[in-house]
């Protein structure tokens, strides 16, 4: 960098004096929205602008003070193309080669489904014109935000390409335009850059279809045991307590499992490791699958707690609460029943409340940490310190808050509404298998075996590559 | 860069060996408050620093381990000078022309208030010294920063140059300071450079400005209603209402009018492009600064409604309603009444709970994805998905609440005290508005255009851009 | 930039045509756990990768496609080494020195312990091969993460070294890997590179500890006071109350008296600089210390504000209080009581509600504004407006809670149990004293004077840097 600081390589490039250069000229390829939108900015932002059509005369609108020629006269007059067609159209590029030979060549396509094609507008592009440096790039913008400058959601502008210099020219570009450039590597990573616009919350399908499932499930269920049967066995309609009442059991129920759900495939994976002997071998696909996308299984859970949360306390607000409230306060007074405080009931229902809020509480510690600048500010051994460890103890107390709930209601037969189990006992099956399996886990024996699995020891004898590598 | 690899290319330039290099030698012009900060920060990173001052023999504390000399002297011995005097004395660095010939200048100056030149101060001393290279740099931070080091909001450093060799060189001397850089492109933006510091959360003014004053107006409303009404026809004084019962009345109403408020724009927005027939006219300035602060007034929305939130939560806790609910069931003792539960009443109070809770849901995930991180994560397909769905969901859960808390209220005229509508019925107003509006933009027929017309389409004959292009 | 952009520059680099180059081929020194998952992910993203090991014929299982050999071989293959041995083996890379002359060495060890070695390891590898540029990268990722590709706390690589070109090689492969690249500048900074992933937490150390001991003080003084004092004084038993009833005396305390501990500092600093008649003599450390640890402090109080909350809103849930509130009713029918609602009470208490829910809504906001991508989003004026003004508006409100809450409670004996003050009377003082003496730094004369402080104006006489700096 040194060399680059002597005066002389200031009077060698004449190209980069201190004085405000001459606005660089750029070629855009094609007149659609895209290519419009875009001129329009590059104008604003202080370039000159020429289009290459197929019909220059007769090409529709275009912004004021951008040029429109030929694409081979356009091409000609730039050293950088930004190539605003679509991919089926990139055929007669073929035919431009020479004039486009060395050019930067930024392809800003996208495709309207994911696999449309086998290998990516960019790759087919760079395969027809070999000897231009092809760039992937500002196809995650969309033409509203080429118009309106960089908001939300838009600020960023991902590369990638073969050529270093040429993905350097296009952010200058880029950062001239205001939005922030990331290099992601080679022209080899374009099919993701093209997929990035396409997808929608790809990792959140399987957790939103799990909750989804599970709060279908238990809410029918809670139906007919606390609705119907309360309408077949007493006569009344209690059919108002679907609106809140039988939410807020469904809620806790769902959130409960799921979060148990976020620590048993790790839970899984050690068990794995363990009979295995080794932790090179993979994964089968449906264990890979589930460890991905535990932080959103964790977050749902969390979406569900935080409902669970408000619908117990509007509890005292409810007019059907304060019916009883108001009756019981009355019958008790008839009887002249003065009941002394049971402080067994006080202290157990004061203890689940407290369970329940300290639960709550590590909830919430672990959905902040899973906030993206959170996250990246702490280091690995921070984060998995706080995912793992808190992250069990919020597993616990919730656990426990569940079985002080219940306390003895399980002895009563009152509860067991045509032989069914309450929807707080199905709840905590899952929850204390895991915890059960941590413990075990965590036995000294067990523990040692698993920390030396993990520092890279195996069971078998470690052989040459040359004859068996165990690694796939 | 291969190029750079090779073993040859190390010996070729001598000042980049593998040995730690002799500490780069930075130069200062200016001893005031942010010269010496900058100063102690760079010997303690291990720069050299020499000083150029007016009055070398006599011009105040400096930190230990640099050297003042006169301004000719010191620019002469480094390559990279610092320029920390105020704009007011910039001509006389035109005097030293000669000496600053090819080196690079780093502008961190600030004024005091926003347009007070017309030109950037960067610009203006590229002008004054065409042959230096300018960058602007590191005047966001405060001097207090470059004497601690980075901490929150003063992280980030902006660059902003002509020559990018230039910026490099600054960008380095930043990185080794702690601070991590960002260019922002060439000098035509330093303006928005030296305004940044100056600004006071400039997007938050019309939406904190609108907040403040429906606020106001509401709260005048509900006291004249509530608690001036019953003094003046009953002669009760119910004043300590307006601690929490009013605002609770209030906070809920400017929540919803400005949730609204916030989709407002991009229906009109839409009415206006189907009236035109095209989206390539710009839109009325009006127009255009109501919609740029749309997630401001979103998020000023969602702290009132979180107000709301908790004010209603401690309804059961207040001493006015314990007193009420209690003198509530000693009446209904003495009456002997026992009324049967009413379950119309509880269906439809359980039901704006639930549609309550949902919609605040809802509205607390729409403010976790403005948060940058988060929105920045997502594709721009993702973040439309949830402002735009789910916010008319929000929206429509939030307005059927309110529709169900007034339930049948408006048919009993005690409610129109001086024949005014309640507080509640006003709110209702802007919602449904927007929400038919968005009803009527889904009919197909309507729906279909507005797709074209977003995709480029225009209702008129396209023409030649050498007769009337109709992008402005 | 421009000169790599002419067409002749890509004739005279062969190595940078515009297609896809052969892969590049990389060498890892190293056999162990981490050298075999970062060649499994260099394969895995194009590179070939050959290992340089001590018994290239047993040296256990390597991935498919990975070459094993000699170290002296495997390094003259390649340009760029990865280090992954442990810092007790350096010493027989000296005698590779001829091979690994002018090559790149990237040192990926951690320690297991802060400062086992009074050097940093990276910098002990730089003097032992004086002529390849050392590069210390990637040692903050874990082997999971380099098997499994780039996830959250895992996405980031941090580099430093004193050659540009060789950070710039290393980088370019990481940012393939999938990661960002951040540039921390000089070898000199590696030592922190290394502390980086051995930290837990260092910041929150001092205020969780603060938290833990104020916690179990007060705890101790309210059971005293409330449940043993009430079994020797009338021989109830209401030790239930530690679960729900004690705790929501002790968080509001705690989060108190942390809030203001978080603006103390700030004040004593000022004092400090308002007495020295400077702002540049140093700090005493205990200060320093306390300054730097303010916002965990403040986020810290923040949890047991948000703890407070929730206890207190589940307070008519409760059994307890359900039973109280049954029996005053039917007590006060009984007496045939019937008390006017008393205005007074129900003014001071919901004023009390309103002004903790104001300042806990204070207190998130000044939360959210700590999220990292929050506050580097705000200027340096902006974010101090949010922390500072808002900041002490919050502690005055929550302090105006308390004294509220208080109300006329000190008149009475009955709460100097064993004449000793109740807990909020306690929490009452450090920020009483805080703000009152930021309400006198606020007096007109003591402000201005703070102000030109702060500007640089000292109150001695200024003198030449030969003579006294000032500066240490």
């Amino acid at each position: 960098m040194s060399e680059e600081m002597k005066p002389e390589s200031v009077l060698l490039c004449p190209l980069d004096t201190a004085a405000a250069p001459e606005p660089e000229l750029l070629c855009i390829f094609g007149t659609g929205d895209f290519g419009r939108s875009l001129g329009q900015h590059l104008l604003q932002s202080g370039y000159r602008v020429v289009y290459g059509s197929r019909r220059p005369h007769s090409c529709g609108p275009l912004p004021q003070g951008a040029q429109v020629m030929s694409h081979a006269t356009a091409a000609q007059s730039s050293s950088l193309v930004f190539i605003c067609v679509h991919r089926e159209n990139y055929g007669f590029l073929e035919t431009l080669a020479p004039q486009l030979k060395g050019k930067v060549l930024v392809d800003v396509s996208n495709n309207l489904k994911k696999n449309l094609y086998s290998e990516a507008n960019a790759e087919y592009l760079q395969r027809l014109i070999p000897e231009a440096h092809v760039v992937k790039g500002l196809n995650t913008l969309s033409a509203w935000t080429l118009q309106n400058g960089p908001s939300d959601a838009n600020r960023q502008v991902y590369l990638c390409g073969n050529s270093a210099e040429a993905k350097q020219a296009v952010g200058k570009i880029a950062v001239q335009l205001g939005f922030t450039v990331l290099d992601r590597g080679s022209l080899s990573v374009a099919k993701e850059l093209e997929d990035f616009p396409l997808q929608l919350f790809p990792e959140w399908r399987l957790p939103l279809r799990l909750a989804f499932g599970l709060t279908t499930c238990f809410f029918i269920y809670v139906v007919i045991r606390d609705v119907i049967y309360k309408y077949v066995d007493q006569g009344k309609d209690v059919s108002f307590r679907m609106m809140v009442s039988l939410p807020n059991k469904v809620f806790p129920t769902v959130s409960l499992i799921m979060l148990s759900l976020c620590y048993l495939p790790g839970i899984i994976a050690a068990i794995v490791q363990l009979y295995r002997g080794t932790k090179y071998k993979r994964f089968p696909n449906w264990l890979d699958r589930w460890m991905l996308c535990r932080k959103q299984i964790g977050l749902v859970a969390l979406g569900f707690a935080f409902l669970h949360v408000i619908y117990t306390l509007i509890i005292p607000i409810r007019y059907y609460v304060r019916y009883k409230i108001s009756a019981s306060t009355i019958s008790k007074f008839k009887e002249n029943k003065t009941a002394d405080l049971d402080t067994t009931i006080a202290w157990y229902t004061d203890s689940y409340y407290a369970m329940g809020i300290l639960g709550f509480a590590g909830f919430v510690l672990l959905g902040i940490t899973s906030l993206p600048s959170v996250s990246n500010a702490l280091s690995w051994r921070e984060f998995n310190f706080i995912q793992s460890k808190l992250g069990y103890i919020t597993l616990f107390l919730c656990t426990f808050h569940v079985y002080l709930y219940g306390w003895d209601k399980f002895l009563f037969p009152s509860y067991y509404k045509w032989c069914t189990p309450s929807a707080y006992m199905l709840s905590l099956v899952v929850p204390s298998i895991v915890l059960v399996l941590k413990l075990l886990l965590l036995l000294p024996c067990v523990d040692r075996t698993l920390t030396r699995l993990r520092q890279g020891w195996e069971r078998t004898d470690p052989q040459c590559p040359s004859k068996k590598p165990l690694l796939t």
